[in-house]
């Protein structure tokens, strides 16, 4: 049996998410069949991280076992010419039995595009959030600021999720701005169900005044989901990269 | 009589070009209904170019006349909220009555965009050309080089074209690559009908070894159309700075 690490990057727009679901379209299902078809058997694959709807990818890893004998770059070729226009393997190796793209992954990193000016962009629909505000980058990079580390991030944890450790550790959280394009870029040992989306809301919450920096540790240290900001739209989200190990791939 | 000059960027993909058409979609119908919405007249506006069908704008130009007492930045916050969203107004300033968006014009700058890889992107759907071989960017600069300067584009020029004069001066030709993504920028007094296009067709046909870089002035001299390259798809290409008098805008 062989393992396939496998990454591809996809526009989240017309799925709901990664993660296989009865009722909807989803990147999983898309991906296995085509998959399925190029390694000619049922083929079942593991992602790295379910993705909420809508949420792009610029770097996914998902791991398939499978017993056929095709030369990688055959695969990469092959699942590419079945696979709709949004979604697409950039490449493939062979990994060991042990590998498992979400079990074996010590770090994730996503990042949030913000497209800030009056005028709406005409090739940013479904790829970044269009925020009109004046952007103050000095006073969001402090707040953000105040969420590196390791902390309970229970307050920026979705309903939905049933997770029960809460506590993660975040190494890296950037905001750039370059014109009118921001660029959030959030690096994690993991994140919760809907966090990032609330850690950016709360951030465009900085922006407007509804907090100030210091509010930042006093709405993690409350452990309630009702201390934070509002949930920012999913279409500005991308997974960018995984790491595995020491290595960053 | 006021005078508006206007700024705008469009996603072309699901335009038949910018100008009025009998039966397609056009850039410059959709913009009038709504421009003369918000002025409460009938208007026609005045574009700096036509674009062909699927070519996109990053900051076109076009001049609207008005009895209307709108003020600029309501115009531009009107017209946006009419506009689907592959369109949007940049922005808007009164100019002399003299201005023409199309006549005023004294040089054009476009660029061509490339995703170098063997894989798709699904961010570059409709917005890039997908272009698998290993691309050359030295001999393509070189061939690019020989463009550049005052000559006669007639074998750069497409069969439809009522042009006459078919001298153009290029003064800018650049071709700069950025990991899998190639930009080719082109600046000239103006272009012929498919100009762009056939030249870039043509430097892709130097990187597959179908001309040589010094094939480029023979061809140019041969102003006969069947001796240049292929015409390369129109969904790669923008409009990219239109210039007017001594200033650039």
């Amino acid at each position: 049996m062989r393992n396939f690490k496998v990454f591809m990057s996809y526009r989240g727009t017309d799925y709901h998410g990664f993660q296989r679901q009865n009722n909807a379209v989803t990147v999983q299902e898309t991906v296995e069949r085509c998959v399925g078809k190029v390694l000619n058997e049922k083929s079942e694959i593991f992602g790295c991280s379910r993705t909420d709807a809508g949420v792009h990818a610029n770097r996914y890893c998902f791991s398939v076992y499978t017993n056929s004998s095709i030369a990688t770059r055959n695969f990469v070729r092959g699942v590419n010419g079945e696979l709709p226009k949004d979604i697409s393997i950039l490449s493939c190796e062979e990994a060991p039995s042990s590998f498992h793209a979400r079990y074996s992954c010590t770090a994730k990193e996503y990042v949030y595009l913000i497209h800030n000016s009056e005028s709406h962009n005409p090739f940013a629909q479904d790829l970044m959030l269009h925020y009109r505000r004046k952007f103050n980058a000095e006073l969001v990079r402090e707040a953000a600021y105040h969420f590196t580390g390791t902390h309970d991030f229970k307050s920026f944890c979705g309903a939905n999720s049933q997770k029960i450790v809460t506590v993660r550790t975040i190494c890296e959280f950037y905001v750039e701005v370059n014109g009118d394009r921001i660029k959030l870029l959030v690096k994690a040992d993991g994140f919760l169900y809907n966090m990032i989306r609330i850690m950016v809301g709360t951030l465009l919450g900085v922006n407007e005044g509804q907090f100030s920096p210091s509010d930042i540790p006093l709405i993690i240290a409350a452990k309630d989901r009702t201390k934070a900001g509002r949930t920012a739209p999913a279409h500005g989200l991308y997974l960018n990269r995984i790491s595995y190990s020491d290595r960053q791939t």
